[in-house]
């Protein structure tokens, strides 16, 4: 049985600035957290309900495991419907971004996404075609928030997310710099080469000017239609699939 | 001022009953009314706070106005911040589809799309790629869900939603059935052609068996990564993406 103290805890860990204070995030659901253990995140805790202990897979001897009762997983869970499994995790150190990282690939660049359900399907759409970092500006919502972590669904434990101030780290950079923006050449015609960044902005203001400024290539997804613009997450998409096309 | 009993029938609209047996559903924010207003749909009651009276466009003598102050909005709206401005529109009469009307075109058919946020995301691309049409299961999320009111933008003013029962309908009709599933031909690759439909599936279950057995030509976004799916929303935009591309 938990006490309260603990309940209090984890449910502290709902808020940006506990997790920041202590290190630790939320993941929920034996699928995703399953990616978290196979990866390179380190496992606190993992609350489970007794009635589903059969899916548990066989788990290193340094995880911390607690049988708790469906009405405790209600009180610590993030979701509406808990889904019988809670995990605290470890948030890693923010690595440090070395240009040879970026070489002879594409990454994607976020300025100021702000949606967490936004930034958790870009970085599912990221791992699904295989992009394997994120460079995010430190205004963009935190990728351990629950509901980010939740969009995920368990690519979070694969794509590695760095956040760095971007206007210092593009201008020291010799990448080239794509942005999307709505006066570019269309996606469809636009020489990629062989590396770069790609960047995309807040789903109200777009990217922001001090950023502008770097892209040396800006590129459209052309509008046939009547919306004023797409969702970043859509966005995103796209230009993740026209490259893997293009590439391939 | 609102009547008490305004404001039980304005809140009933939010939910899917109410909506149904009242023939109304709610739109929110000034910039999507002014979209319904342009087009086809008929408004019923457009409430404005009066500090941004100078918003409202010129109307038509048929539209009641009512006035509301910023704690009358709080109670009616569906939103946790309301934006001013909060309409009652008229749902159409879920119109016959005509096979010729899908003739010389691609449109998107959804066989139980459960995300509000998806299927407005849905529709909001859609438009911003031309596609003028949607088809929808029965058992997909309603397109007048305040939820997937928002997500579109707007642009549900400008794209047709019909319902139908799939099964019947894919098998009574001669234009060519694309579905995304996870072993056809690479999104790539497809040979086109000059028309389709494009069936998209819920976000657990994919697509019903009953509709699989309609597909004829069977489509694969390529996986490059390891992400086990991709969010319904991102794939139909993908595919719009493709669509326009290999036709201009």
């Amino acid at each position: 049985m938990l006490s309260k103290s603990q309940i209090s805890f984890i449910k502290s860990l709902h808020q940006k600035k506990y997790r920041k204070e202590h290190g630790l995030f939320i993941v929920e659901g034996i699928k995703s957290i399953k990616e978290f253990i196979r990866s390179n995140y380190h496992i606190h805790t993992i609350f489970y309900n007794s009635e589903q202990y059969n899916l548990l897979p066989k788990l290193p001897a340094n995880i911390n495991l607690f049988e708790v009762k469906n009405a405790e997983l209600d009180k610590i869970s993030t979701l509406q419907t808990p889904q019988g499994f809670l995990a605290l995790v470890h948030i890693p150190k923010n690595q440090p971004l070395e240009e040879r990282e970026l070489k002879n690939q594409f990454t994607l660049v976020l300025d100021g996404v702000q949606d967490p359900g936004n930034m958790g399907t870009i970085i599912r759409t990221a791992d699904w075609f295989g992009f394997k970092k994120i460079i995010c500006s430190p205004d963009s919502v935190e990728v351990f928030n629950p509901k980010t972590v939740q969009a995920t669904m368990g690519s979070l434990a694969r794509v590695t997310v760095f956040e760095t101030d971007l206007p210092a780290f593009l201008a020291s950079n010799k990448i080239p710099v794509f942005g999307a923006l709505l006066d570019g050449a269309s996606i469809y015609k636009t020489e990629w080469g062989n590396e770069g960044l790609v960047i995309l902005g807040n789903e109200g203001k777009g990217i922001s000017p001090e950023v502008i400024k770097n892209i040396t290539k800006p590129v459209t997804i052309p509008r046939i239609g009547e919306a004023e613009s797409l969702n970043v997450a859509v966005s995103a998409a796209i230009f993740c699939a026209e490259l893997v096309r293009v590439r391939n």
